[in-house]
């Protein structure tokens, strides 16, 4: 049994990953890529790794022309046109998948705030699933809308969960000091990315003022039953791929090694893609699977937490498929292992 | 008027930097480099890049034979061998700039704890100056022992200085998440900094246990009059140098940014190798310099400082020759600009 | 249906990326992991991105052992040790894919040449399949010991096959300017391969004398059915992995550049891994994939071919299985597509 | 004594050498840097890394205003602008560095036909100078306009000069097969030049038709006194800076390795910045020199020769200050060793 899927903006990094694996993928059937770009290129044109695996011509994108032929519709698109995109074709049948920021905060005022735009779908935000398999496969599993979660705050949010879910942590100003590779920034030109500048660089962002904090906080929140607040700050590293979160929060009281590791490796009993591993990750372990790799520390004044997965996958096009996996009923690993 | 100098323990990264250093030194004369290679190997044989421009002849170590032609010694040598280099030549009248570890921590107890070995020159340990120009530079103009710092504890001390100094923030258990360039990490080969095994990947390591926390607290104690206590995490970056520090400390009392800045600003006020900079500093902005760049940010819970400098210059090299000429009477720029 | 394999020499680069493959072989079940560790790690603790996927115990060598386990064994060892560890494998029945040099030269007068000794195992050589699939398809099917290509000599043969098959060139002194990635020099860590040595740096070794150059002319030799030789120039490039060859061959006459790309997409139609590229191909565009990209430009004094692959897969791991693939009658592209 | 000089086009990474160089020049003062933003940066505000080293304010370029101020303008600035920028400069007096290629060529018409623009300022061609200092040293001492050369060229050249000077080599067709770090791709973001498209990642570019070539072709014909040819490919390397020209040439006559070496080192005896070294250099030999480093080998069918220096130094801005020592009467390795 195949399912027919769209892609929708073709041209970013995500979407290359999004084709690769759905290429792959046993029971996915990629009927549609769309793109703006008018010359209509071949998907092997805008990314030639994939020349001769994704045979497909890009088309604009017509929501009646994706509905017709697709049963789902992963759109890699920028926040606002995700929406706009979303609307239509979720009016119409498809079930979506959107890899932007649009449906992940439950409160469009939130989002306002945040995006410096009002939310323009609030209809299908309230019935968005937040799409992050490990803290909410039932709901997936029935999910006609899944925000796919971030990056950022995947790290964030595997390293943390066990912490607040068993109340072992102060839920005020946990810091997540996080280093992501380059592709995380996105495929467009810019003066801070071109390689002189970034290549034998590292550099701090967007401190205390990046998009991602909420996103972090909502999950968390939910977990912990109680508001947690994150101080956040991105770091551009000088690599292609890969997110490691160091993350330091307040013990409530002393925890043991031996058994804080315990407490990770029960929570994350079954889920197969988040590891807990004794010695400290690297982005490499994780690069190009759709792995989380998680170790733990008990130092003198914090919980120091290492958290990483790959930015392309497990914060972004494999959760997706693993996304995929579970909302039309296929093993949560299909096309993601190896 | 001209200085003669001996290098000893040639081969590693910081020895090439001060042989750099020294050859355009209107006031340096390179009598002496010291290893044990035993094939004597020409300076520029072990650093391909010093080829004509240091055409010395590496030589055994022998305090006697540096002692009768060098007035000062650079030791670049493992903790240990450091002590052992440096009692004899001192004894002989030879003034020593020690990049090791052996003479920064003032009590023996903590070096001991620390390093797993008693120290073995507790006479020398007592007159040591710690050789952070812009701390003490009357001490360091009359020294003859200097202890050279760490290069993470620099750009910690110089990121935290103005803050512990006014009495700003919460003493106890600053975080000081730091990402170094693999020359930190020695010349010696090794399975972790084999080139396929740390290019394209960050990772964290020594968390809560690393060398040189107790020496960054030691100097932020002397300058607070109180205790201070850091949880430190070095990371290892893919790339060649650079040091950039983030740190996270709690405001006793709300500053506003533009005050905060300008405590910093009158900090350094007169140091002309620390720029308090507003825009978020790279490494790549202070590679290849004595500079240390500093911003700082006020955030809901914590001030955060991001703190940057090359590990081999300002970091190493760079601050010994800063050291050789406050002892000698030099401008303290000479040689260290351009 | 089910082939059982095992994997001799578990801990380097090659090796970890045909566990990674044969994991996800639908028709492949790995039975051996052998290596000469004495601890017996796991998989995942010589290459920790495949902790989970691969949970086999790494076991010593014992010829016996293996084959009353395996049809199949795949031998990443160092030449010499490989020889030593088909020869009994063959003998109890296993088929052998060998990833070394020590069945690639069918000359054993060749073989001592290059190598430096005489070989071991000139009986099973006798009958060795050079395991390069675009070319010997057929007897790679029924042979029982394959000699995988070497990674350099890959990228020329498919480079220059469709010349030389079509006799469009003058075969000697053939230029062959290659550039690889560090993970083709292995995993030992050495001084020349230490990340701040060969990171932001380029540099040529073993000009004139490597040797693939007898590997890349035997194959070359056999299509021309004239001798062949090449120069040859490898070039140890800042980067993972890739190799890219920019070669030089003297034209016998005219040939207009539209009519030599067709004399490529001709020679390679129905080869599923070489890609016929218009623009200049990266090693980006086939670094991950089993993909050899080839480009081709006519220029005033020499046909110009860029020829592209991935070291460790279209070079080393990815053949291999291709190679296992067409020995075991599974559809050539299995597991190495995506 | 001190010599004003001024910097037109300030914000490239050719400028930014130069600034620095410039900076710790004892007699140069720089009185002005010329730019076309409208906001009129600091040298700092463009390269940060400058911040206090240069405390000068753009100014848009007007050659009146330079001319009053300044005996020497060093011209940083796209082909075509920087001829535009010459003419009135030298027609007041200004002795002008152009880093370009508008007055590298002789022959207008070959400009015309590479650069796809006819000649602007044909009667100071007329009398421009060649800048290799190595072989044009008298020339450049009297000259009022300085050809500065092309990065590529000049490693082509050094490595190619003692063959085609002594008659030993064919001179048609000689191969150079080079390797460039991004830098000098320039500092404009470019899709090619993302950091995420071109780390790990080497491909050729402009196979054949680089405007590199004539420039090449130009001074070779003229030591040798024939015309030479060659086949020039350039290639985008992962790495700052750097570039590295493995060159074949056809020896007319066997020359043995020892005599070849001999042949070098006569020839570069007394050029400084001239290494020929006997191990293969990399471009890390050179990075952040002046140096051209070159080791040649004798293989069955060519003479082999590499060589490398750094794009940025060497093959801009350290050879534009080297020129403007002999043109001024400095000793000509002020500023630029070390």
């Amino acid at each position: 049994m195949s399912v027919k899927v769209a892609v929708v903006g073709a041209s970013g990094y995500a979407a290359r990953e999004l084709f690769r694996l759905l290429a792959r993928h046993p029971h996915a059937e990629l009927v549609a890529a769309c793109s703006r770009e008018s010359e209509r290129p071949l998907v092997g044109d805008l990314h030639p790794t994939l020349r001769t695996i994704v045979p497909l011509q890009c088309e604009p994108f017509d929501a009646d022309s994706v509905a017709k032929r697709a049963a789902c519709a992963f759109l890699a698109l920028p926040h606002g046109a995700a929406a706009a995109a979303a609307a239509p074709l979720l009016a119409k049948g498809v079930r979506v998948i959107d890899l932007s920021a649009d449906y992940r905060l439950r409160d469009p005022n939130v989002y306002a705030q945040w995006y410096g735009a009002s939310h323009q779908d609030v209809d299908n935000l309230k019935h968005a699933v937040y799409g992050q398999p490990e803290f909410f496969a039932e709901e997936i599993a029935t999910a006609i809308l899944i925000a796919n979660p971030g990056c950022y705050p995947s790290s964030a949010q595997f390293g943390l969960a066990p912490l607040v879910a068993a109340g072992l942590i102060e839920l005020d100003g946990i810091i997540v000091d996080s280093k992501s590779g380059v592709s995380g920034a996105g495929r467009s030109p810019k003066p801070n990315l071109h390689y002189p500048e970034c290549n034998e660089a590292i550099s701090a962002y967007s401190i205390g003022t990046h998009r991602h904090t909420p996103e972090i906080e909502q999950l968390l929140t939910d977990l912990a039953g109680s508001p947690v607040t994150v101080a956040f700050t991105p770091h551009l590293t000088p690599m292609d791929r890969g997110i490691l979160s160091t993350i330091y929060a307040r013990p409530k009281r002393p925890t043991p090694q031996k058994a804080l590791v315990e407490t990770y490796r029960d929570y994350y009993a079954n889920k197969p893609f988040v590891r807990v591993v004794d010695e400290l990750p690297s982005t490499k372990d994780v690069s190009g699977t759709n792995f989380c790799d998680i170790a733990v520390r008990v130092t003198p004044h914090y919980i120091v937490v290492v958290s990483c997965l790959d930015n392309l996958l497990k914060g972004a096009a494999g959760v997706a498929v693993q996304n995929f996996n579970l909302m039309f009923g296929f093993p949560e690993t299909t096309a993601l292992v190896g």
